[in-house]
């Protein structure tokens, strides 16, 4: 059974890193998994969008749409993108919906100061310094989740421990088999 | 064993149909298949692509991504898309290639007075009345491939007919098991 796992939050909350080691071990077990990125898909799906309010939920629909043609396959999708508005996650959600493929919205939820102390693309210090403008949660919006199917608080937390929040998830939605329980 | 088929030739040359039968007849034999339909894709992946050469070429490049990340997934994925140029359709070879994903080039190859006289979209006719312009293989090229590893002849054959030298080139390269011989 395939699942599409959004993992939303804002730049270097800790999205790629957790999906990378989720990704890691579902491998181990014998899934199919795929990591989305985010920047990969620009490159190569979206390379007539920006980051405008529009261009941003364009950017969105379309990983999404690609997501679910995935998981409709048995594949495990994971998609660390940071999808600021609530609008273009519900459509994403949605669409999951209307073709019957499992959807799981994950909040990666860490304070805006841990994700400047982190910045691990240096867009924080390029905003800061007036090179970039328009980043997510400083000068342009990020609207949290309300109901996301997981909560992943990354303070004071390993990746593996993220990860395994997301693992439990999905083994107690039966959409991957606890090999290993 | 995942695998593209990329069904390339002329408006109406009866790409989708058999792409459709091919899904049929494999569906029935429990395979994971996906028809990567042209006009859902342009209007899901490639809204902001129209017909001009370079438009085609990203529509094709898109296309191609997105089917490569299906096929590594053990999907055989099947693109009845025109795909007009042979330097577009040669990246996306590449692009399987450098993926190590199989990849399979199947040439449609239907003359075009018969085309024209199916005219399934009533896109010929539109170009004659002139409502319609740059119609592949009328007022816009068409590269026809050199060495397709399938080349279908569709005039005087059934839609089931051509499906099978599909089904017989994938058993004949192990990508998909021939459960019935």
């Amino acid at each position: 059974m395939g699942v599409t796992v959004w993992l939303t939050g804002l730049p270097s909350a800790g999205k790629s890193s957790i999906a990378r080691e989720v990704e890691r071990l579902l491998v181990r077990g014998g899934v199919r998994v795929q990591v989305l990125d985010g920047d990969e898909l620009r490159e190569n799906l979206c390379a007539d969008l920006g980051f405008s309010r529009a261009d941003r939920d364009t950017n969105v629909r379309r990983v999404g749409y690609v997501a679910e043609l995935l998981a409709r396959h048995g594949v495990v999708v994971l998609v660390p993108v940071i999808a600021p508005y609530r609008h273009s996650r519900a459509a994403v959600r949605r669409h999951h919906q209307s073709c019957r493929t499992p959807y799981v919205e994950a909040y990666v939820d860490t304070p805006l100061a841990l994700c400047v102390a982190r910045d691990v693309k240096g867009l924080y210090a390029k905003q800061r310094a007036g090179t970039l403008s328009g980043l997510t949660g400083v000068d342009d919006p990020y609207e949290p989740p309300e109901q996301p199917e997981i909560r992943i608080a990354t303070a004071d937390r390993t990746v593996t421990e993220s990860a395994g929040d997301v693992l439990a998830a999905l083994i107690q939605r039966n959409l991957v088999l606890g090999v290993h329980g």
